[in-house]
């Protein structure tokens, strides 16, 4: 297998930092690829071993780009997450002052992160979109513009510098990264970890995705994420992307997961991982009755049933 | 109350069109806004009586800009919408060939929509993205790029032709879009309605968003749309975007509303209007035991057992 890891490029962005935060990342080849799908194709092509793309943010939610690539298509698994806490700087040529500011880019994403404070320190900037925010940054580099919002580590690469650091309208602003590969057998048990699920409805009634999600909180499980997207087939025709706290090696995950094959129209298992946001310490223990020896005693006491030894 | 109409903008987009197809929309002035926040705050600052924004799209899902301005601010209410199929037509100047095109424009958001097409058709045409699909065909008037992707209604106003119609990549794509207005007291049930509401849980818990989606079900309320959006405190806290069948003026939506009230942190109602996918001779009966009759005998039966005259 190809010891490279392709990623949402360009070079010097919050993804690249993100990525390296990864041991394992330390000794692949990094490949900036020009957006989510062609990352995550190479995977699929086998040009990459896996990819490392956005897939959550804490101000816009779910990146849509992402999810659509995992629920269709060849199926590709989540080995590893990664959260990174996002705040710009104000990049500038040396030199620069605040009031020199008349033009301000960055990627429109970065957007609603800024927007408070460009309202009240560059009133009256105008804002161009740029392809990347390290585009944003070598497009100032070049004179077209006077300030990039980037990620500080972008200053050095293009020659500029914050003017200001720390900058992010919403607090605790966070983005999820997930490293993405071809399916193979997940890695064991960590203690604290996550399983990612899409899931299709057979029809649609009253309760349908109340029962769906009954399959979960039956069996003590809590739900981290709850995402519809569209089917294609038409307004109102949704698929459900869900994170679950829990490894599919723990019983009630695995029961879980059988009871949504059994009702569900389709189910696409994405991977059981490490959670970024916990370690096993501080995991909550399972809810009483729920623990993978509670699981072994029920089966072995049904069977005892069966066998008229109770 | 001033007789207009805000409107995603600019004229000559699939909004304006949808816009039009509301028989109150004859007798107001109809004023494009540059950006969804804009034309929902001309609405809050008694600028305009209504704004009219997408909302939701078959291919893209829900449209997040309009749900997150719906989810916080001062509350607004929907009062009407509109479902339109989006097809596009290939927009050149007259005597272009689809061998001339070297450069084709749109709206991002119509990219999706049209890959397939041009991956077959226009293999080696350039992409450049576009304000809005009508700047796009603008820029296509100007001589800036060969052809723009937009709807067939836009050929005329900017002096172009269709080389091609009906142009989609997914099966009945369709755009619904909303009337949003101040509070005011619903219209009367039509018969076939919807009711709109964001969620806030009290707090997470194995089985607390299907405790939630419990009190539609047992009411036999069925769900139309559940879109997860973050609440900004950071990732893994979301609120919930919800549309279900039927008007708060049905006893068991009404009943379910005050459920949710009761056990939600928060819960915003958005409103309860005719629904534009199905008129009232289509929509189902109530489940059994669940129609605004059957609530008021139940009410009288228990007041009369507290009497004691059962």
């Amino acid at each position: 297998m190809p010891a490279s890891y392709a990623y949402l490029g360009p070079e010097g962005t919050f993804t690249e930092v993100a990525l390296r935060t990864l041991p394992e990342a330390a000794t692949r080849e990094l490949v900036p690829y020009v957006s989510v799908q062609s990352a995550l194709d190479a995977v699929r092509a086998g040009e990459a071993e896996a990819a490392f793309v956005p897939i959550e943010n804490s101000v816009e939610g779910g990146i849509t780009a992402t999810l659509d690539e995992l629920v269709a298509g060849e199926p590709l698994m989540i080995y590893r997450e990664v959260l990174l806490s996002i705040a710009f700087a104000l990049l500038v040529r040396p030199g620069t002052t605040l009031s020199d500011i008349k033009t301000v880019t960055a990627h429109p994403a970065a957007q609603p992160q800024v927007r408070n404070w460009l309202k009240k320190n560059l009133p009256d900037a105008v804002w161009e979109s740029a392809a990347s925010n390290a585009d944003g940054a070598r497009l100032v580099q070049e004179g077209r513009y006077d300030a990039a919002f980037a990620g500080e580590f972008a200053a050095e690469r293009y020659g500029l510098v914050p003017l200001e650091t720390g900058i992010h309208d919403a607090e605790n602003a966070q983005t999820r990264f997930v490293l993405v590969g071809r399916p193979a057998r997940p890695a064991a048990p960590s203690g604290a970890d996550k399983t990612s699920v899409v899931l299709w409805q057979r029809d649609d009634h009253p309760g349908g995705l109340r029962d769906l999600l009954g399959e979960f909180s039956t069996r003590g499980i809590n739900l981290m994420l709850l995402q519809s997207r569209p089917t294609g087939a038409g307004i109102g025709n949704y698929c459900f992307c869900i994170d679950a706290e829990g490894h599919i090696n723990d019983r009630r995950m695995a029961e879980a997961l059988m009871g949504l094959k059994r009702v569900c129209l389709q189910v696409r298992f994405l991977g059981s991982y490490p959670r970024a946001d916990i370690s096993a310490a501080d995991v909550r223990p399972p809810l009483p009755g729920t623990s993978d020896e509670e699981f072994a005693a029920a089966a072995d006491w049904v069977a005892r049933c069966q066998d008229g030894r109770f």
